[in-house]
């Protein structure tokens, strides 16, 4: 691999995504993607008896579809990479905790996914092993227990506000395959430009993904125009017109091929969920479901996906401060 | 880079470690080792109005000294490697914004500072850039708030029980250096035993670090005797001990040469800290301080460090779970 410009990683030989998984719930399951999924939910307990149980479920038999449908024995997965938003990313260690693979926890909020396969085509491209498991997991109801209200109080949320998506999504990437191939990799700076309201995660995680989208045009002297589509993972609505308006002021139209995950998983009129998904599952249900088969039946041949992250929480909130965001991008070609 | 064994990296061109920084709380500035850092804080608020952000301001601050002191600008730093204790990592997210250099979060609980280390000589190794800033913080106070009392009331705590270590540690990795050098790392798995004991945290880490130990020796064909010293991230007295029962059982003895970095950086007698030292920072600080210059001055030639976490919350504790735990080993060398 080689470094290009100034953020981005080019592989030498681009390690291949062989398989992905996803598993959704209920409200992602009446979404316009549900049959895209590998499993949709019918409630969001799955059988357990706490949220958190039940995330952890969800990311465990995601993962163990993931490698199921590669084909390849989990004795020769050579690590995993994953994360997810609760505390101390306890859906990941205690859903995976079974798997006795190597495990690196990555945090990097709703980047995550993107974060993991970034991070494993690097140690796949530089020899560290063959295969990588990466994942994400996020759920509507453990994430609004913690980081904003008992649902139990039936709050009423503002419009910016998004829904966090409940799933997984699972990755598996080989050093040998047949593609797609994660050609490129440019890892994101956290940019903070002080937006404070806790209810308005795109608007902050959208200066972040311009700031990796335009560095990432830049380092591969690409233009927009070179991918089928660009996504980013969960700016949502607010965050989307955002990122075109932005991305125009610096001299690159996005508007005819870009998209976001949050958009694209629910359907804004039916569903009521105002600005659309997020979450670290939104950008990693929606590409290990939908964007994989667009990609494997050849109608996306070039994507660059950007995932964004709000790295912030409750505490943080609650003492004043604003909110810092940051993107991580991968393109995916075939 | 290759793989060696079940689960070792061996490193082609093994990245230097060219600087390290550390910054400690009022009560490692008491400690044994309190001459080896950087700076010794006199309270636990370092003029902020919350411990979060006294957190956030240590490991701001130590990532400057370090990348001061290591003569890199700042500007050819190619990618962060951080983590810490508080929710959603917020400590490292908060404190490194203003770095704008490309950031992974990364989180495997106290094990974090050498994951990154493992991580960003894979980076390093691979070509992806040529140097790397690998930092870990936590914070007595905020640790305790969070996972288990208000400090207020003055709880009881048992003879298991471990001090979080007040302090952040930080290591710039260069690909061209003097060294020492990363020359391995072997990541580790989830291993879980069962124990369920919040105030036992050495109990619960000491398998995975025992996991992660015989992995290391028999992917690398070492054996104990080869190292100058075998360091722990943070079992403290009570997982120290039972770490060396358990090594012996498998036919190592590392009695002789083995300590542990929370044994290490408080006097047990004096100082009224149960079994020792834990926290991101226990590992990281006892490293970036105490040990780095053992190695610069040749007392120590050939290290092995092994980062312990326990991946838990206070939620899961609160649902009854077991503590999984995890380990991660580097080999340092002259």
């Amino acid at each position: 691999m080689q470094k290009l410009g100034l953020q981005t990683i080019q592989f030498t030989s681009p390690p291949s995504i062989t398989e992905t998984a996803s598993i959704v719930g209920p409200k992602e399951a009446d979404g316009p993607l549900a049959s895209y999924f590998d499993k949709c939910l019918e409630d969001e307990f799955w059988g357990e008896s706490s949220w958190e149980k039940a995330e952890s479920k969800i990311i465990k038999e995601t993962a163990s579809l993931a490698i199921g449908k590669s084909k390849i024995p989990t004795d020769q997965i050579d690590f995993c990479f994953a994360g997810d938003l609760l505390n101390q990313c306890i859906s990941s260690s205690f859903g995976l905790r079974d798997l006795t693979i190597p495990f690196f926890g990555v945090f990097g909020a709703c980047s995550t996914f993107v974060e993991g396969i970034g991070i494993a085509s690097v140690f796949l491209d530089g020899g560290a092993g063959k295969n990588a498991l990466c994942c994400a997991s996020s759920h509507f109801c453990s994430a609004e227990k913690q980081f904003r209200f008992p649902l139990e109080l039936g709050n009423q949320r503002p419009q910016s506000s998004q829904w966090t998506v409940t799933g997984a999504g699972c990755a598996v990437l080989s050093k040998d395959g047949t593609g797609p191939f994660v050609t490129h990799f440019t890892p994101g700076r956290i940019v903070d430009m002080g937006i404070k309201d806790a209810n308005n995660m795109g608007a902050a995680m959208a200066p972040a993904a311009l700031d990796t989208l335009i560095t990432h045009f830049k380092d591969t002297n690409r233009n927009p125009s070179y991918y089928d589509v660009i996504l980013t993972g969960d700016l949502g609505y607010v965050g989307k017109e955002i990122l075109i308006e932005l991305s125009q002021k610096q001299g690159y139209n996005i508007k005819s091929n870009y998209n976001d995950c949050g958009v694209l998983i629910f359907d804004k009129e039916k569903q009521d969920t105002h600005s659309g998904g997020s979450g670290c599952a939104c950008c990693g249900t929606v590409f290990s479901g939908f964007l994989f088969h667009e990609l494997k039946t050849k109608k996306y041949k070039k994507i660059l996906l950007i995932a964004t992250g709000a790295l912030t929480n409750s505490t943080t909130s609650q003492q004043g401060e604003t909110i810092p965001g940051i993107a991580h991008a991968i393109s995916i070609e075939l």
